[in-house]
């Protein structure tokens, strides 16, 4: 199949686009440790544990984005790109998501030093992550900034915590959930950019294949995650 | 020879940063191009192929410091070093570093499209580039850090050229030397970040003796680009 041809079988931006929305049917909403949390039967053992364990998620994404940014050679990505190690990191005034992070864990009673010793780190997590971290330094950063779309999903799941945990789990303090909030703005933000360059770099069928591929490996990273807490914690029905 | 005797024969932090800074009589302001160049007798040919060899190095800058970002642990660390990438590709209404270096191309007489091609640059100097560039993303992060203080000597390097281009190249509209004024005082604060950093990381003597060794690596990184650029275009006495 020549060039040509191949474009001609690709899916138009937007079939492409929904091609990519579908599949959030995989995506780690639907785990059952996902759903036990958010429909408030996790007990506070498990809550703790699952923000101990995310928050080493939540330290690689910096290090995931500045690889695309090592990666990439178009500075109009890289002026974008960059904003999202400023969300994280924190810059100037802003504490920044990684610090939002460890509020919550304050607010679900951990001790701080417990969750950045990363004491209740289960290895399957650190894995998971390790994983998409690599993807991002060895991948041509167009598949890494696509791999980063579990963004599109990502809104819906914040609105989910913010919605049921404070009837769910009172002793949560609630200025604890501000980085759910916080992230429902910027996963927008985010979102936006990253699907335009994956919308632009995937032209032919079979790197539209390619792309979806690379998001599903994205969504095991998160669902991996999330199997190796409900081996660790359990999960109540 | 065991850790404390190895601190015991560690040069005290004034010691080791003196050691550092003694490597500046490998810096290529003494290099023959150089000395060329900002003495007044290289030509316009020269002056344009070093200002277009010399983009290649700074567009590597911002994705040598995303490496190091990358390979970085430290939030701390990080919020400091973000500040070059944000300098060098720009951010908000800051054009940034690269761009100003687009301006000084223009002052020379080159032609925007010419340079971000990389039509003109040399293999010797794109080998040298991306031997800092990968050196930044497979070394410790903290020898990484290190390398860059080749910013201890810039400031002399960006003085002289301030000083001695107005003079001999009036045809240089004074404009496009921006890019030296701006760094400067970047550098300035950058080599203080860099080389805490460096203090702090490397103890021992032998971990000193690698700092002065990863220092020489970057020296002779921007030795082997004037080397080249010599060899290409030639040196007048």
């Amino acid at each position: 199949m020549n060039a040509a041809t191949q474009l001609d079988c690709a899916w138009d931006a937007t079939t492409f686009e929904q091609k990519l929305r579908e599949q959030g049917r995989a995506y780690h909403i639907y785990h059952p440790f996902n759903v036990m949390l958010n429909t408030g039967t996790a007990s506070r053992e498990q809550i703790q544990g699952w923000v101990a364990n995310r928050f080493y998620y939540q330290i690689a994404i910096p290090r995931k984005d500045a690889a695309i940014l090592a990666n990439c050679p178009d500075r109009e990505v890289r002026r974008k790109w960059v904003e999202r190690i400023l969300d994280h990191d924190g810059h100037g005034d802003d504490a920044g998501g990684i610090e939002a992070w460890l509020r919550l864990a304050e607010a679900v009673g951990l001790e701080r030093d417990q969750v950045t010793g990363l004491n209740r780190l289960i290895p399957g997590v650190r894995f998971a992550v390790d994983a998409y971290v690599n993807f991002a330094r060895q991948a041509p950063w167009q598949e890494a900034v696509c791999s980063s779309l579990t963004e599109l999903f990502a809104p819906d799941i914040h609105r989910q915590r913010l919605a049921s945990w404070p009837e769910h789990y009172p002793w949560i303090d609630q200025l604890g959930l501000q980085y759910f909030r916080s992230r429902m703005s910027l996963a927008q933000r985010d979102v936006n950019h990253g699907l335009a360059v994956t919308l632009d770099y995937f032209r032919t069928r079979e790197q539209q294949q390619r792309a979806l591929e690379v998001l599903k490996f994205k969504l095991d990273v998160l669902w991996a995650m999330n199997d190796a807490m409900a081996q660790h914690y359990g999960v109540q029905p």
